[in-house]
């Protein structure tokens, strides 16, 4: 199964699949150092958590080779290390300021920041854009492997001919390459489980139609897209045999973050007896917050409800509510499909125990 | 308080508020004869279920006058009774054709055909463009009355200070000027009972933006969109306190088809303890079905969710699903609103005690 990939890399550059133009036209932006890659972090060229950590660790990346040909060969030795130091700091703040509420973002940049430094205070100037490149190429392939782990341990959940619905795009677009909820939904349709997939086109971005539908169509999974508000019609006429979808945070008791409309689909299912999977890797869970009522939900702009592509659609005075993600109680979730391990009810109780290490990433 | 009427009548024709131009442009659009009446209906220059009735009869009655002009004054008396007769039969079926499923007007247009034609065969061409119009008047004047009972009844059963959320529109625009969810709205916002006015877009069509925001910013009250999927986390928040909607059909035990969403609001109403109100007049009560599951679904185009604003925003390749309503178990109904008194639980035994006739108007 032949995989979109989000981010490319090449000897010289950082490739990132422009998703604003989806599924219109398909075009890879370039990125040559870390400013360019902070705007595009910025200006959503880029989004879903983990591809945002990965971008950012290249874009740290560039900031080393960046770092190493203004100074690598200036001055004392001395010199060399303390300004490449200087200048990678700033380029990790500026790289994490570009989306500050993503904290995978941020994680991914220090991780790379620190494997850089390292390197700089053993090695000097000279592997330093090697060992950060590094770096980034690791937690790349990290998180496809975990992916991919995620697609086998949701996948043994998933029944034979069933028709499952998702919702936003937790997909190959928003990872290294094959996605945590369409991670799933990919190997049990190559197990061939899955006879079809229904997705939430997911107001007011439309992720749905534009980049989960895009991504399945790709390989020929059979893709059906309704309006957000028909899930629970679709359901009592009981063609939904499970639900699955991605998650932006996950706390101590259970209770997931994830994109709005995430929690009415949980509802929905409660009351249709259906699965409820949430698919995330284990980086998503948040030990330090007990319950999703300690998550602070951000408002978006009233432009996003109030006009569509441009054009207004929406009278002038009236107002909008435009959270971006909404909170689903741990309680509502029949399984946490994680790298390492599916999470059961009591969810609470059995998060700590398949984790095991209760630290965050 | 001034209501927007999206039916006017002058001396010399029909004027209809071109609801696909909204919120932008204010423009009524000019039927002179039946013909320019049923492509306006079949255009979608008006929709809801009372404005097309009134719209339809309106249209015989342009009709009437037609038929007078064109065979009135010729031939023997006997023939131009015969000619306009068939005249005004042709013209009943190419308006109930405009919109074939739209039981309201196939009922408005036949009772305005059933007085013109008793006044034809009473009193001849002379009186019968009177007679039309007299009993469109009736039609649109009754709506008018039974959305202001409609109101008033509801408006008994919302608690002070409350929060209400509307879906698509049951408003001014959707009937003769006052509406039903929204005449219930407007009468408990006069009473100073709803502080504040949650709209669900309700997508694919955004009649929440587009009519119902906008009927409601007309008149002051305090209007706030929200995607459809936010519903559930709205409700969770405690910032709903009833949910009022109108209905395309009501059947023999309660089970009521409204726009698509309708059920899913109607679940996450039952699953948070928020009474859900369906407001509608006794008309809408189709005691010939006895449960919803023999109502057919209409699906529509699946352009309207793989396209927005003739932009497409879905891949090829991608299909979709577009129904038009759904069905909502009567059940889950904490009221039926009617001009006839308020209908509550078990509302399958009570439907027919409240409305006493049991046949369909």
């Amino acid at each position: 199964m032949k995989v979109v990939q989000a981010i490319k890399w090449d000897e010289d550059a950082l490739h990132l699949l422009d998703q604003r133009l989806l599924p219109e036209k398909i075009k890879y932006l370039t990125c040559r150092d870390h400013r360019d890659t902070a705007r595009a972090i910025r200006d959503m060229v880029v989004r879903g958590a983990p591809a945002l950590g990965i971008s950012g660790a290249y874009g740290l990346a560039l900031a080393a080779r960046e770092g190493w040909q203004r100074f690598g060969d200036k001055n004392s030795a001395e010199n060399q290390v303390s300004n490449v130091k200087q200048f990678l700091i700033d380029a990790s703040l500026e790289l994490i300021a570009a989306r500050p509420t993503a904290v995978n973002l941020a994680w991914a940049v220090n991780r790379t920041l620190e494997a850089a430094l390292l390197s700089l205070s053993t090695l000097g100037t000279a592997a330093l854009a090697k060992a950060a490149w590094q770096e980034a190429r690791d937690i790349e392939l990290e998180d496809v492997r975990s992916n991919r782990q995620i697609g086998r341990n949701g996948a043994a959940l998933i029944k034979s001919e069933s028709s499952v619905m998702t919702h936003c795009n937790a997909g190959a677009l928003a990872t290294g390459g094959w996605g945590t909820a369409l991670g799933v939904i990919r190997q049990a349709w190559l197990d061939g489980k899955i006879t079809k997939v229904y997705a939430n086109e997911t107001r007011p971005f439309l992720q749905g139609s534009r980049l989960t539908a895009w991504e399945l169509v790709q390989e020929g999974i059979d893709v059906t897209l309704l309006v957000d508000s028909a899930a629970g019609y679709l359901m009592s006429l009981g063609r939904i045999h499970a639900v699955i979808v991605g998650a932006d945070r996950i706390v101590a008791n259970g209770d997931v973050a994830n994109k709005i409309g995430t929690y009415t689909l949980a509802c929905l299912c409660s009351k249709h007896g259906i699965p409820f999977y949430v698919a995330a890797p284990a980086s998503t869970v948040d030990f330090n917050l007990d319950s999703g009522s300690q998550i602070k939900v951000e408002e978006r702009s009233e432009k996003e409800i109030l006009e569509f592509s441009g054009k207004t659609v929406a009278p002038s005075g009236a107002k909008a509510f435009n959270p971006a993600f909404d909170v689903t109680p741990g309680s509502l979730v029949s399984a946490i499909i994680t790298e390492k391990g599916n999470v059961f009810p009591p969810i609470a109780e059995n998060l700590g125990v398949v984790l095991k290490d209760k630290k965050r990433l």
